[in-house]
């Protein structure tokens, strides 16, 4: 029997036992990259900005030009011009001119910087006074200051968000390189499930897996794909499950409550390909199992939907972001436990919570269910862990929380 | 002209002066209701579950038969049945006999407790001996334990996670009520604006405001709906803007970077209902406006893309979770500030930051720019605020994190 690990243990096994796929990158309209895995480093080809722009609506001028110069001692400029938006200035400045320029405009050659309007009086006369010195640089955007070519803008792996599109539209990126979605074959075995929409005979359970481990991965990033509920007999359990194997790039099968069907699901991951896991020392979500098929994980998870939901958090998940070359970390966030809990020693226990803000600190406040069922789970925002070692937690310990990223 | 409001005035207004929309229910598949806000409190028609069930692979037996038990004196009793996983039991033990029951089985009539499969011991003549005593109740989930007809399963206003999906599986909901999405108009304005996918001409910019505001809203769940760029033309920005204002439920107009385009976009929008707010004391951001009409937001936004985003989230995400009903808090995560950083006294600024951990510490790095320019923010995973009052923050302060949500 392979040897129970622990949930750090299990997270290194999933960086050894798979690497990142290749040759799944597609390329989508910037405007539905948000939230996809960026394939390749994005490079910029141009100068941004592509001239020298001002900061400010003003007058444009040589800085030497006002040197010394007040409010009652104004530095009387001819007015050579002025700069409209979107144009080339054509002008090029002479000592002793400036001109009119608005915020964004071309800064026209020969100026080195730009005042602000506030500091400045227009004459009427085709002079402008400025009343306070400039300084080379001052108020201008240089071509080339965000980006030239060659600079990286973005690295691969990056989980793109709302500013990244914008930097992507800034170097004129049409359509973005992103991971292919990954399909994920979903399903539950188990005599006593039956579909969310039946009403369950006396001893039968509703399939709460299939669409909650569904709504974790579309979420997340991922295709799942539903194969339904399997009985518990181990041929049509194979034969599903290779199905599933064949058409999709990772599989995960929840349930298999019972003695029997626990042995089965194992049996058939075993069978299936290479099994790499049977337990990990986590309460809840012992029973679960990792194996792989070449670079396809096969993964059996509790058929307790709390065990499953959580087990899907801790491992699943991260075996996804490595399958994709996602490089987004899920961090945790420090906060105080509102309440004593208590743990049993062993096993690394993990505690769902409601995440609040309580006289300006983050506090964790963990959800109490005596018999762990996914229902009292509604309206939790993340979970903590408890060390293996630790037999609980006083009220106002320091906890690690990660909030649920979908 | 309207008094510049902080950030949180801006955010006390958005409450005052918005409510949430009526009417807006729509039902969707449970599998595609996740990520959405709940439109109506979820309560339980049903026990959950439905009848006792055992949550260990052992014996059902009466308590009392077993006490006094041990390993060399077990409690021998008549083995008076099997319950088979998804059937009712059927059985009904009378005092001396227990029957075998799987992980999630039907407990049968006349027992009260579940005794772990270890702790006992098949005799193969038709009895099996109780190794350890039992008490009332032991892993049994009674009928009902996680939910009873009438509780409270989902609070309206939640964004829906896949544990809400789950509770949603296990009371039987194959579709649910959630609020339609909001249909956000987003206009840019400015004539040295062009399409993303062109090449800007000298003095030109490519728009990138209304690519990385479109990823912003969809990936809030809202629903944006494109207007494209509008030449800085008071005329046909009116005529636009009233466009987008009859066929959406919140308009976005961004740019206006001249002076005469910047009261261009605020005549507009007072034309066009209310102005409740033309300047915020934040930076950056502070040419925002806000106005009304009925129950629509009618947002102007600065056209610098940081500006814009900061704003956008700032004060667009929550004014939209208004109108939707969503009562998910955006809460601010504690972390330690990896460098110094300095800013103006008057206003709040808002610093863009990546998050770390380091040394096992949640830790803001600042996103520096000389320029403040959007490509400079791709990779940021967040923000936080340096209040008006004070005048920099040093390496190792506290500061609350604001990470993006989408």
């Amino acid at each position: 029997m392979l040897q129970v690990k622990t949930p750090e243990e299990v997270l290194a096994l999933i960086q050894k036992e798979f690497v990142p796929l290749t040759g799944r990158t597609e390329h989508v309209p910037l405007v539905s990259a948000a939230g996809r895995v960026l394939a390749e480093e994005i490079v910029s080809a141009e100068y941004v900005p592509d001239f020298d722009r001002s900061t400010v609506d003003g007058y444009a001028c040589r800085a030497a030009d006002t040197f010394g110069c007040s409010v009652s001692i104004p530095a009387v400029l001819t007015v050579a011009g002025e700069v409209l938006m979107g144009r080339e200035s054509g002008l090029e400045l002479e000592p002793g001119s400036c001109a009119c320029v608005p915020t964004g405009g071309a800064i026209p050659k020969g100026a080195d910087c730009a005042v602000m309007l506030e500091y400045t009086e227009d004459f009427g006369d085709g002079t402008a006074g400025i009343l306070k010195a400039g300084a080379p640089g001052m108020n201008i955007i240089f071509r080339g200051d965000d980006l030239i070519p060659g600079k990286t803008v973005l690295k691969a792996g990056r989980i793109l968000r709302a500013q990244d599109i914008g930097a992507l539209a800034a170097i004129g990126r049409s359509s973005v390189p992103v991971v292919r979605k990954l399909k994920v074959g979903v399903l539950s075995t188990g005599d006593e499930l039956v579909p969310p929409e039946s009403v369950p005979a006396p001893g039968q359970m509703r399939d709460v897996n299939s669409t909650m481990l569904a709504a974790l991965l579309s979420r997340s990033g991922a295709d799942p794909v539903p194969y339904g509920i399997v009985k518990d007999d181990e041929q049509a359990l194979r034969e599903t499950f290779r199905d599933a194997l064949y058409e999709c790039d990772a599989v995960i099968l929840s349930g298999g409550s019972s003695v029997g069907a626990k042995d089965a699901a194992c049996r058939v991951i075993a069978d299936a390909g290479e099994l790499l896991l049977h337990g990990i020392a986590v309460k809840p979500g012992k029973p679960t199992i990792l194996g792989k098929a070449g670079n396809k994980p096969l993964i059996g998870l509790p058929g307790h939907p709390v065990a499953a939901l959580f087990a899907a958090r801790l491992f699943v998940l991260p075996l996804l972001d490595r399958l994709s070359g996602c490089e987004q970390q899920r961090l945790p966030v420090p906060a105080k436990l509102s309440e004593s809990v208590s743990a049993n020693h062993g096993r690394a226990q993990v505690v769902a919570c409601r995440l609040e803000r309580r006289d300006g600190i983050l506090t964790a406040v963990p959800v109490r269910s005596k018999s762990g069922l996914i229902t009292l789970l509604a309206g939790s925002d993340g979970y903590f862990i408890i060390d293996r070692d630790c037999e609980g937690l006083p009220k106002g310990a320091d906890v690690q929380v990660y909030p649920d990223r979908e």
